[in-house]
């Protein structure tokens, strides 16, 4: 244990500048890949260090204390210690008392880019928007109604999705005011948007901009929507959460329950089809791709849905289904049916979802799934694929 | 077959006040699971007796005549003579002869409630909106334009499917007048729309309310306007009904063809991507979730899809393809490939799919699948499931 | 090889009336299947015959030249020289360079019916929907907007998709122009259109008339958007065919990715959940059914996505991930998921996807499964199929 916080002191120095708040998991994510090529140099020079929180201290503390000598154990060291904390995220505490803590905990993105940061990347879509609207002159009116009139993210954002949601029944400036006031008096709302923006574009090779995420991808706008009716299931708003969920669901093919936990720096891609039901809980820099369930099974209410941990990538298709946990940097393939557990950095394929290398001795991805959004590197260890 | 008869007398008065109909097929589905503790208590005081019907004595007539003196022997026998009256609804009759009798034909539910049950349920629809606006000022005049104004739950359902439905090309008022005139003169509709609206509120925890079933649950609406085209496809009116079936693929994503005959106590989960062919038939009480296929194969014209018995339940994502008889009481797992029959009360899982407990001696499932929506209670029995 | 051209030139006069073109690869299709019965009868009584282009029997000659004297080995000649010329069309060229060319191509279709063909089409959906009208005279506005006031295909297409895909941000009059501008200059387009209308009319037993497939197919019109989406990314057009693109993912529930090259006689059949990805490529007189992934994998740019050749036909739910191809006649049952290489002609389903036969000596198909459009006459063949 010693030995691990000694490591991580040298890559993360752990002052925060501010009050100090829970370390985010994310964080320990990047320590689990520490050896990979793909994590980004940045995290090395974090521009806002922050002290070790009391609350991770703890849960340090309980995790094992052997000595980890190499990468591979550090990985498990960091990946017990989260997985301690992810549980306590998950299962501990009660919806209504944390979720807010829980769901917009603070990532790694957020300690490389900081406070400051919404402003330089609202700056950065304007000037995109500006560049396109020079590209293609007959979107003026739509770039300038839908970015370059708007003064803020918030503001760009709850404009943009009331059009899309509002209807007939539903008139645009009622659910343009009800946005812009949440997102304006939740800031860590505006801080997991400006995650997911990051995500999309350093994931998706079809993202050519932030503004392009922005206006078009509608896994990202109903992922904000989401986060708005969640805000509102929370204060007890119920009738309208469900409502929202419902326009999301029409308009853009996505059904989140309201109730369900998502983090942040998540990229769900193409998105047509996703369900996420009411009791699941999405960690951070999660990627999901189209048609995939986190579904219940059984008519009793309560904890029924999957848990799905950190830097996980779920394939296109797949269902998940019950109160399963699949466990931090686990892959999992497209069209699987999975039931059960799935261990960290695991990969489960096909249906019904078995662990590539075997139950026993399952190979262990050193990449974060989610980020490498590498969906077939496994075939050569699938044995039965034999076409 | 004297037993049989003997017993179900016992349990459920056949004398009808009014004209003889067939007695319905969710009947004989009650008494299958007579053993199970999820049969609704009410099913054993039926306000409105009915007689044996004519039809439906024939057809026990024909059935077998074994001493059945034990649960599972009743249920077989009683399996027995559904499945033949199924057979018959399916198979033998034309479609534009009696497909208003097999498709709308009565359930328990029907018995349970009872003609005048329409109102009642209407104004525990209106007292549901009453009390959503006083928690929700900002929708009182979505709420008074969908629920609160209209005098019937026809007028109510007419409104909010053209509204929903209708583009520039379509004008709202056009769709209104036809929905409302289609409910109007078949109460078929109505009563299923009410076991519709019944059996989504009783196996789907997340719905909270029978208003926020019927403003909100795309499954629902897509469920209600395809009673509407296959009524308009029944009167020979096919250019009107695809039309319908268009606008609710693009609005719902859901595509059910008008030739489609959908039973009562319908429960479409999410419904995204649930697509049902032409000569598919679907029997009462039967929950499918979404991204559920009961397609056709080849190109030939004539029955090629699929037949769904009573009280079926289907899984996220499952293909059912072909002149297929899914029997009463299935279970179909999520990610399923089905492409030959499933036989009654067992449990079907994978691609291709298997039965649980093997061909020879499946499992029999002893309570209804589609009310207990247990999705996952086959892991244990799903010998290569691995993770 | 010699005579292989003997047996073609008997079949197919080769003498082209107009400029020298590339021969299609659907003619060589065609051969193909020559032994087959569904192979429509006119492609023996071509109207328009054309001469062997200069590219084509460069491509011939590149071919085997055993003595093929049984039609299963026509058959191989025929695939060979098919598969060069398919091969060169997806990865020899820059899409830059040759976009138009390779995707628009012409095929037997084409040949058939010749270039005056537009309005032969055109005025039989005009009776069509004089017809319709007659029969639904409540439909008589929409008609007449859609169709009936039209003067040409291209005018009426632009004015179908400008209203679907218009909003409060997009007006329709501005996608009009630029629809209707875009199918003017590039007549290839519009013969793809022609072709697609025929593809859905001949294979889809529930589409009743030429109008039918126009007004509601919304597989059919999410790809005629597509080919103008593409039109506009090989112009340079980036930001609008993205914008195109977000519109019809939302409208229709189908993403195609502007840069994504597809042929000619495609059917998307019900289309909702379809996913096709930038680098994908698409030959002629491909049938794709519903929930289809043509993803990638990986974050990296560059050619990442399948390849599928002409006559291919993909089932519901099926994911085809990666650079790989999917070769010419080959069929993909419901709810694989396909990582490798599909040889040509052969069936390949399950999760993870293996041949029918066996991979060492897969069962040829002697019929274009695009065509037949026949999901399931493999299950006999499927050996472990159990139920």
């Amino acid at each position: 244990m010693k030995l691990l916080v000694t490591t991580l002191s040298i890559s993360f120095p752990l002052y925060s500048s501010s009050a100090p708040r829970l370390l985010t998991s994310l964080f320990s994510m990047s320590a689990i890949f520490l050896g990979s090529s793909i994590v980004p140099i940045q995290i090395l020079s974090h521009r806002y260090p922050r002290k070790l929180s009391t609350a991770m201290a703890a849960c340090i503390h309980t995790s094992r204390t052997d000595n980890a000598t190499q990468i591979d154990d550090l990985v498990y060291d960091c990946g017990k210690f989260r997985r301690l904390n992810f549980g306590d995220l998950v299962s501990c505490v009660p919806i209504s008392q944390n979720h807010t803590k829980t769901v917009h905990r603070p990532t790694v993105l957020d300690d490389i880019n900081g406070d400051g940061d919404e402003d330089d990347l609202w700056l950065r879509m304007k000037g995109e928007a500006q560049s396109d609207v020079e590209q293609e002159p007959i979107l003026s009116n739509y770039y300038s109604n839908s970015v370059l009139s708007h003064d803020s993210l918030e503001s760009a954002l709850a404009n943009h999705l009331s059009l899309k949601l509002s209807n007939s029944s539903l008139p645009s400036n009622t659910l343009y005011d009800l946005f812009k006031s949440l997102l304006r008096e939740d800031q860590d709302i505006i801080r997991a948007v400006q995650d997911d923006l990051r995500a999309v574009k350093e994931r998706d090779p079809a993202c050519i901009s932030y503004v392009h995420c922005f206006l078009n991808f509608k896994g990202f706008l109903a992922c904000q929507a989401h986060r708005v009716s969640h805000k509102l299931w929370s204060q007890g708003r119920k009738i309208l959460a469900l409502l929202i969920q419902n326009r999301v669901s029409e308009v853009f093919a996505v059904d989140i329950h309201p109730g369900a936990k998502i983090g942040r720096g998540i990229l769900l891609d193409h998105a047509t089809g996703v369900v996420i039901g009411e009791t699941a809980v999405i960690g951070n820099d999660v990627s999901i791709l189209h048609n995939v369930t986190l579904g219940g099974t059984g008519k009793v209410s309560g904890d029924r849905h999957p848990k799905i941990g950190d830097g996980v990538l779920i394939g296109a298709g797949t269902c998940v289904l019950g109160n399963v946990r699949i466990k931090d940097g686990a892959k999992i393939g497209a069209g699987s049916v999975v039931l059960k557990e799935v261990p960290a950095r695991t990969t489960a394929v096909g249906n019904p979802a078995r662990l590539i290398g075997g139950k026993e001795n399952p190979i262990k991805l050193d990449k974060v799934p989610s980020l490498t959004m590498d969906h077939t590197s496994h075939i050569s260890d699938w044995s039965d694929y034999v076409i």
